[in-house]
């Protein structure tokens, strides 16, 4: 399937914060916006050590080692790698284990998004030719074997067997849930219930993971640890969920990513499901274009889908259950002291719905 | 690349050791055969217990589950699991760690099988369609990915850090060799030293973490589990010759393979490179075949290449230098004490040159 160039740069940390920022402002949402702005400037250096080792991750001259260079250098969001330090930051503070898992959960990350590149057949990756397209899929199917295992030795120097126990299961279930979702491609009549076991398992169990080993590294005690890791889970669900609305009903020009990718690729996300649930007869025009596997999504089609999603209120439902879950992330944190990385992360959460990109 | 079908079913462990009994008594070698069969009957137990452990690996309803089922469901030689408990076996014995370390290596060789089909577009492993033919190359590239996972997790329940930690680097190598391979395919003018660094990287390393675990499970003091490593190193360097020679001049009803599989995935082994020196006409017969990309060798080229094997002294050179690193493997066990564990590893280096299949 081809997949037309993206409108924009991909976003890094600083522009998700800025455009967070921006969008707080111009809702009148003032407080969170500042403290946003304060929490990009706080966490300036952590994020700042955590790009130089990424930058520096992968170095080798084999296909392998340029696939992995290739993806590390375009920018990112580093949204788990932001959970790890603000964790460790409402325990002792980012230290060098912190330091350690948040540039290991950014590489699995990476990894995962090496194969996910070979397995959807995806062309563009962060505003740019994936690793694939420039050094083939081989390549990438080993760089995202040789990411894997760089990270699973990080964090085995930290010389924490749990927090590497948990990444060896997160990254099991990352895998299993990859696998289901490639059974359901293309199946149109998908369930709300297997949608949300997808994205627990391939999307919220790292965000999970990031935030007990954040607070692992910060010496966090356990009734702490565990709000930490509800938090993780009720973001990462929010996040990919967010993600999702923004294949269907974002704006290209702010995300970098075309519309409706997910479709192309016969993955039914919630928007599209809670769409057809809403608007029946879109089902049989899905499958008819999951069974053609066209390239393109007739403008027709694109249309009805964007129709639904607004006069439906699929858009605003979607949104509402995103808010939801980020509220309940930020109630976790009753049982933790009141604290700046604290304050952070309900700022995080917070802000996650209203991203644009 | 098409690939004709095999003549005969892959080898299971009890075959590989009856087939060399059959082998050396026929050359009159009958107290290596004699130690064979002692061989075979001693690990009977042993292998047993690795058997189940694999049959039952990989449980899930998953499309990366049933991957990783169709290939463990396969008979394997179990080489790897063999150099685990005979490394035990000089040591304290085959106990719960060396049984975990056994099952482990040999998944990790799964796991690599699972990608390297995709890589390679294999269409025949074990006699039997390939995973991806079944299930897909998506479904084999997780496969693989949880294959790998599931082996680390038994490995970090043996509580021995630095037998992770040494897998973890061997895995890196191994991919690392890969791709050095995946950039050399279709260029025939290949180096020696590049074959050796490859061959390496992607089968030695394996073999000789192998015997380390293997010692370590058992407490076998360093300078022997220095000699142990050494021997790993040696027998996989000279197992992967010999199956790069069984590719060029095996006896396809022996192996189960078609001949030159290795050609027409475009990997200049061992015996091509030398028997391109031999006979220099060769090269720019193969630098045709290369480019064109052709699914099937020509007769008229396999037979020339045949008859080099013969006239010009490759396939007896290749043997010699199987059984000159063989014997040498015997010789790095000389530091160890007399016993059954070592006289038994020392017949599968024996044997291992005169392998049929």
């Amino acid at each position: 399937m081809t997949t037309t160039l993206p409108q924009a740069a991909p976003p890094t940390h600083e522009e998700v914060f800025v455009n967070l920022e921006g969008v707080c402002s111009a809702r009148g949402l003032d407080s969170l916006a500042g403290r946003l702005i304060e929490l990009r400037t706080w966490l300036e250096g952590d994020l700042a050590e955590v790009e130089r080792a990424l930058r520096g991750a992968g170095s080798g001259d084999s296909l392998a080692h340029q696939s992995v260079r290739h993806l590390l250098d375009q920018d990112g969001k580093r949204l788990r790698p932001i959970c790890v330090a603000l964790a460790a930051r409402t325990g002792s503070g980012f230290n060098a284990a912190a330091r350690t898992y948040a540039v290991a959960v950014e590489l699995v990350h990476n990894a995962t998004l090496l194969h996910d590149d070979v397995v959807d057949v995806g062309d563009v990756r962060r505003g740019s030719p994936a690793a694939r397209v420039i050094y083939g899929n081989a390549a990438s199917i080993f760089g995202g074997d040789w990411l894997l295992i760089d990270a699973l030795c990080r964090i085995q120097t930290a010389d924490q067997p749990e927090v590497l126990a948990r990444m060896l299961e997160v990254v099991k279930e990352m895998v299993v849930a990859e696998s289901l979702q490639l059974a359901r491609r293309g199946k149109v009549r998908g369930s709300q219930s297997e949608y949300f076991r997808i994205i627990d398992g391939k999307t919220a169990s790292l965000f999970r993971w990031a935030m007990f080993a954040g607070a692992r590294a910060g010496g966090v005690d356990p009734a702490a640890a565990a709000a930490l890791e509800a938090y993780g889970q009720k973001l990462g669900v929010a996040f990919q969920l967010v993600d999702d609305l923004l294949d269907v009903a974002g704006d290209p020009t702010a995300t970098g990513k075309s519309l409706l990718a997910d479709l192309r690729e016969g993955k039914m996300t919630y928007p599209l499901i809670l769409a057809m649930e809403r608007d029946p007869s879109l089902v049989p025009l899905l499958e008819h274009f999951c069974a053609a596997e066209d390239a393109a999504v007739d403008p027709d089609l694109a249309s009805r889908i964007a129709r639904t999603m607004s006069s439906a209120g699929v858009t605003e439902d979607c949104l509402a259950l995103a808010t939801r879950l980020c509220r309940e992330a930020v109630q976790t944190l009753a049982v933790l002291p009141p604290s700046r990385a604290r304050s952070a992360l309900e700022s995080v959460a917070l802000a996650t719905p209203r991203r644009r990109k």
